[in-house]
């Protein structure tokens, strides 16, 4: 019994000192670090939601007080067991509501009228969260409705942002540990590309070295990703000119005259600068984000139509990158959606109900390209992809095949240079018995897909292909 | 007085031989060998048709009995004054009722499920007749209600085609000499493409050794036209390729084996034949026609569907080239459209509305591809194109730039072949402020442009644009 009553005081110590550093874990990451809130019902949709919504920040930096803010949608089917999605939008400085309302979240805006009211919202059947846990977030600070009351703390580049993200990652499963064994993929498109395999690779290292909690981490998915924003810029030309947008005489002549550089072109390069002046002639009027639709503008915030409508030149100045916008778009564009999310998260009801801090953000803006202090201090993502790859993530890289942001081809290339050998050659995916696109799967499980019709953001342009996409590649069946 | 009478006795004699001659050549190309009718109401159309429409049969060739049928729009703005255009569909075989109902005329069919009712007539805001008189014509002979009695008469060639067209057109304005002085276009597209340059030349042959009618023949407008096919043919694996429906690598190995040649290919040659099955497989489900629209197969006539039911072996082998078609197609898809126009035409109402004689053609068929007896003998037409465009003559040849079929970059090609000097550079041409597609303007009055998104078909697909480009050229303003 002795020994018994032994092993049971040391194992009941081992117990209590277990807890104590978990206590402390949790100390750390946690109290007024992190909130959060069910969300029952939301201000535009009828009816109570048919989908389990949680808000909230994490603090990220509590010396600076830097929160990012969050969406979590739980699986609709099985939550336990269904992976767990960290999705990050890009720009950077682009809300991830991008994400959640336009491409692959539950909800989307009714496609009508704006009379005044408040949009309408709708259920997304092509949502990605029917088959898996998805956790939006506002990242970097001062995206969305993220915020640092301190101007040290509002500072961010790609490789800080990428620590950042990591540590809400950890922060956020320890508030909810009932994710701990969900396999776990980061996500994002456009500039994530830059930031989610720094997160990846961060992830990884802390696996390695025994950081809590532990992260059942599988692998990484992109979308149009940035990843070598001089190579992607470059090869824009390419593009166009397969895509019938240049001739090829003058594709030919600024091959010739620029020697394959397009971005840093020397001025005093006559012949070249003329060719690219031609170049800009024919691709200024373009929408780049999907070359076949109408090109719609970028839409401004409600605050700033009011000061420009005022004329007050104090504040004109503070929307200066907006003033030279066009209009209300045209109901048939695309963005239209885009400016009704700007009047939804504005609105007083709706950040109420999403429990949103007040004051932190004055006006929410969907990109907000030019207010962020961010530095890009990564050139390239590639080495990211090779390390992490090779320590067995699986990742799945698509591309919408009409965007001329980050072109398809350019991102074949880059994925070539990994040297991975080919697994799975190039073939056509099908979807209802159409073709949704091409695929091809890489070693260390990399598999690319085009997304056939899809532009910068796919699941926006092609819902149905993507959603199934995801789903074949989430179930690790062949695409 | 004697002088004034003399003077007077013979301009009377002048001019009663004048119309004997005129009477001659009215009777050798009238009589039993032109009909036709005014159509006041078409069955499918609620009320009268809001423009006027024409039907009937020309013989052009009396001997052999070879009838082609036609239908004429009369312009919906100025029918004195407007341009006259000819309009002939590809295939060959395709009736012009594929135009009249799906392209640039002043109808379409209501897009909703069929109900075993007649399909419902709907008016196109974009149609052509809004500015132009069109003269659509279903040649060679055994397309749409062209028809011969003789086994003689059903065989044709692009040049007995073409010859035949020129019998039409002049005979055709005999009877209706009000349209002598409208500026003349002959037009077309697809396979079009390689007969309207050969009228062309025979009407302008004919205007040079004094043929009457004298025909004001102004020039000719083509859209994605067939040129040459083996051309055409071989190029469509670099399209497939610019469009990311097949890998670089794939390209290159097929480039390197099949050093160039992918259509007439070398049976021994291992690695080019390996290779163009990669590229089968990667093609094979697309829809040629449209690289971004579902492939919904081809449709099959009511009759031959209800032969296959039947299970009537002998009367399937009429339908032998029907029968491993798919079934009815989805609503969703655009040949739905193309299965309503089966049971329109095929109606007995709408036979006997439009003057459809009786026991001539007993199953109307959209494009009659194996149904004909048709000799291509011209390899290219480029040699006409440069013939014709030199006696001054001005021609729009525009490419619908999501064609696989004639792909737009071909059609750069071979028009660069003429060597034409380049008077307009490559720009985009706009339509409503976006974009519609490119256009380049060469000496001898050539323009030509591609249509942004656009098919085979391009107003089909993208019906304002094209509008908007056809009244522009017609008008002789820039695109």
């Amino acid at each position: 019994m002795a020994g018994s009553n032994h092993f049971f005081t040391s194992t009941t110590m081992l117990y209590l000192v277990f807890l104590y550093v978990h206590l402390l874990l949790f100390l750390r990451f946690s109290g007024v670090a992190v909130s959060q809130s069910i969300i029952q019902s939301l201000p535009g949709f009828v009816g109570a939601l048919p989908f389990e919504l949680e808000t909230g920040y994490v603090s990220v930096d509590d010396s600076n007080d830097v929160q990012l803010f969050y969406y979590f949608v739980k699986s609709e089917n099985n939550p336990t067991e269904d992976p767990l999605i960290v999705w990050f939008t890009g720009g950077p400085g682009c809300s991830v509501l991008t994400a959640l309302m336009f491409e692959n979240g539950p909800l989307y805006f009714k496609h009508a009228k704006y009379n005044g009211s408040l949009p309408t919202l709708m259920l997304n059947p092509n949502s990605w969260t029917k088959i898996s846990n998805i956790l939006y977030v506002d990242a970097p600070v001062g995206t969305g409705f993220s915020y640092s009351r301190s101007l040290e703390g509002s500072f961010t580049s790609d490789t800080k942002s990428a620590k950042q993200s990591y540590i809400f990652i950890r922060k956020w499963l320890m508030h909810h540990p009932e994710f701990f064994s969900n396999p776990l993929y980061i996500c994002g498109d456009s500039y994530a590309g830059m930031v989610v395999p720094i997160i990846v690779q961060d992830i990884s290292d802390g696996i390695e070295i025994g950081h809590k909690p532990s992260i059942n981490l599988k692998g990484y998915l992109l979308g149009n990703p940035a990843t070598d924003r001089h190579a992607e810029l470059n090869s824009q030309i390419h593009f166009f000119h397969h895509m019938g947008i240049l001739s090829d005489e003058l594709l030919e002549s600024a091959k010739k005259h620029c020697k394959g550089e397009y971005v840093k072109v020397d001025p005093s390069n006559v012949q070249c600068i003329k060719d690219l002046q031609a170049v800009s002639q024919c691709t200024a009027k373009l929408n780049p984000s999907h070359i076949l639709e109408p090109s719609c503008g970028q839409v401004w915030t409600p605050k700033c139509k009011k000061i420009i409508r005022d004329r007050n030149l104090l504040e004109k100045n503070l929307c200066s990158n907006l003033i030279s916008l066009p209009p209300i778009p045209l109901l048939k564009c695309r963005n239209y959606g885009h400016m009704l999310s700007y009047y939804w998260a504005n609105n007083d009801g709706v950040r109420k109900a999403l429990n949103v801090r007040k004051g932190t953000v004055q006006e929410w803006t969907r990109c907000n390209l030019d207010g962020i202090n961010y530095l890009k201090n990564v050139k390239t993502s590639t080495g990211y992809h090779l390390s992490i790859s090779k320590r067995h993530y699986r990742s799945l890289i698509y591309s919408g095949d009409h965007d001329a942001n980050v072109p398809f081809f350019n991102t074949q290339t880059w994925i070539r240079s990994l040297n991975y050998s080919i697994i799975d050659e190039w073939r056509p995916w099908f979807v209802d018995g159409q073709i949704g696109g091409y695929t091809r799967t890489y070693a260390n499980q990399m598999t690319f897909a085009t997304v056939k019709g899809g532009g910068h953001t796919a699941p926006e342009y092609r819902p149905n292909e993507c959603f199934n996409m995801f789903k074949r590649w989430l179930s690790y069946e062949p695409l």
